[in-house]
């Protein structure tokens, strides 16, 4: 998972609230991305042990892939050298694995289906940021997988692959994660100012627009790079969490987890451990598209052929609401985040009022959670 | 740096005594593979910190691999494509970097000698076992490497790409490193029981013919892998210390450091920190072959031409010797696998003995040193 530069946010905030106490309100602050890394390792507090939702996505997106490798992909290209697949954001696993296994068996079947196939040599690739944890990941592979493994360390929004060597490119769960938060949310004196709220709830429109700016920037230089990287006809599919049409992220199982953590930090400033300033330069780096908008970003690119745009049928969504681990779920992707922003421990506290807040609100969240959008994307580089 | 597998032998022969006492002589253990891996991070004890002896052998080389790129690469087989270089053994770095950069330098510098050469992406893989420490490996990368990266976690005895998929191949003082002790060695009805040293001295024939054996069957492994790997012509260079025609191991600054080993650990049993038990069925996984014992390997494999091979130049051999240093080297490389082996953490203890045995050696080590032998091998990939 790739969360892009939340410290780097609050560099430029911090130094756009000097800037302007220095009189010097137009000044520019270097915009170098950084990384948080969700939890490492294996244990409880692992996004290892806490990402089944992003696991339902993966299986939800199977008999997708199955059907768009058996429609979409010019197989006899590759014969007879290998097949080469890679997945950007893999965070630490298990779900890149089965993400990576589906794939492989999808090409597989579609290989065998044909006459006189041979045998394909499957490499595969895991990316994500140099912080992720790649040592777990590597101790967590399969025993025996059907493919040959590489690991790619940095930034998706850059180049990470020579031109024209990959087949397949996936994306799980990881394009939401923007490379930085726009800086104008952060400003007082813009008319983005996200002056009350921590994330993107879609509640002011300025902000939105601002959020959807930066989300369509970052998926243009991820798209960009990957026109780059892929094979004339390569594939690319892409799984992420989005809205509803007409729908504001508040609405959705996501956005509400983000509505919530925003008192709980505002509760945890008035009990005087954080100041009430840092939670103030908070703003989560994420944005969840509707399918509009990423059909508009994806069309200003050009490289691509958007050959399909769905919402998947989530497996969870139907059960019900499991506090206790979307709790945990939270802390897995948000603790490195926090501890980053706040430079103090607060994530046993902070986590503890989460938890009660979010008891305290199983109901709408079991309402609300009907309304969470998975959306899956499969594109076609143009040859 | 791969070393194989104390654990696995400590196991072999721990089953292979209580074989004994049962009665059951003839049973075999199932040899698979573990991995004991060089101190990770990047501290005062981490391999990264103590390699400089291991950096001079890959500048040392800098001009042979020059040289063969020049003379026996057939670059125009490349174009228009990407040139795709694995290092097997690459430890946590930088010496890994510094060798991949005089490849890639070479091959530019052939490329652009060559007229209407065209720009060519570089594809770096850098392998070890799954048990290195890659986190601090790509911590440690290069700012602006002038290749794409990616990393390969698995053992270098095994397959580790995709078919004809790469290049050229580099190992760096690493294929001295055994995929396990020989069993015999530390069988004490064998006659290559090695009853008084903890590794290949040279100073028993049954001993040194039991390690050679498992060093030409495990470079036979690497080399039938690696040309499958390997595209037709593909070059494989390897850097890796040797012992002198006519030397033994005791006689090199390599072996030397193991001789005093031995008795370091001897006598942590005598103070009653390990048993003698322990101590006896400890063996080093390493082995230091002639040039003329390498020949007959590579000859007997057939899947490569032996295009040169020759002992190099170490730019230390001529620089007094530095107890200290080498203490710190040793312990960098030692040190997990004699935790593994005797299952408590005597490090501490054990090195400041062999610091002050190291001491004491000063003057026949200094003498010894000079005896070292680096071995360079350039082999090319029959087509």
């Amino acid at each position: 998972m790739q969360n892009g530069n939340h410290a780097s946010l609050v560099k430029t905030l911090a130094k756009s609230i000097k800037d302007r106490e220095n009189g010097n309100h137009s000044a520019e602050t270097k915009e170098k991305p950084e990384s948080h890394p969700i939890n490492g390792g294996d244990d409880s507090k692992s996004y290892a042990q806490n990402s089944s939702y992003q696991k339902g996505v993966i299986e939800a997106a199977k008999r997708e892939i199955v059907q768009a490798i058996k429609e979409k992909l010019d197989i006899e290209k590759v014969w007879p050298r290998r097949f080469v697949i890679a997945d950007f954001g893999c965070s630490t696993g298990p779900n890149t694995f089965l993400a990576m296994q589906n794939i492989v068996e999808a090409v597989e079947l579609k290989n065998k289906s044909l006459q006189q196939s041979p045998t394909i040599d499957f490499h595969v690739f895991f990316n994500d940021l140099v912080d992720n944890d790649f040592n777990t990941l590597f101790k967590s592979l399969p025993s025996h997988p059907r493919y040959f493994v590489a690991a790619v360390p940095g930034s998706f929004y850059e180049r990470l692959f020579p031109k024209a060597s990959l087949d397949l490119a996936n994306s799980s769960y990881a394009l939401h994660w923007l490379s930085k938060v726009p800086k104008e949310v952060g400003d007082q004196n813009s008319v983005a100012w996200n002056k009350s709220k921590t994330y993107c709830s879609g509640s002011k429109k300025e902000v939105t627009e601002a959020y959807f700016a930066q989300f369509r920037k970052d998926l243009n230089r991820f798209l960009d790079a990957r026109a780059e990287e892929l094979v004339g006809g390569g594939l690319l599919v892409i799984q992420l969490p989005g809205v509803p049409r007409g729908a504001l992220p508040f609405n959705t199982g996501a956005g509400f987890i983000q509505e919530l953590l925003g008192p709980c930090l505002f509760e945890m400033a008035d009990l005087g451990f954080i100041s009430h300033e840092k939670v103030h330069s908070f703003n989560s780096p994420m944005y969840f598209p509707s399918i509009e908008e990423l059909d508009l970003a994806i069309k200003g690119n050009g490289h691509f052929t958007a050959e399909r745009i769905k919402i998947l049928n989530h497996p969870m969504q139907h059960l019900p609401f499991d506090a206790k681990m979307t709790c945990l779920q939270t802390r897995s992707i948000f603790e490195g985040f926090i501890k980053d922003h706040f430079e103090i421990d607060i994530v046993d506290q902070l986590f503890d009022l989460f938890a009660k807040k979010l008891e305290e609100s199983c109901s709408i969240f079991y309402q609300e959670i009907r309304k969470d959008v998975d959306l899956f994307v499969l594109l076609k580089r143009v040859c």
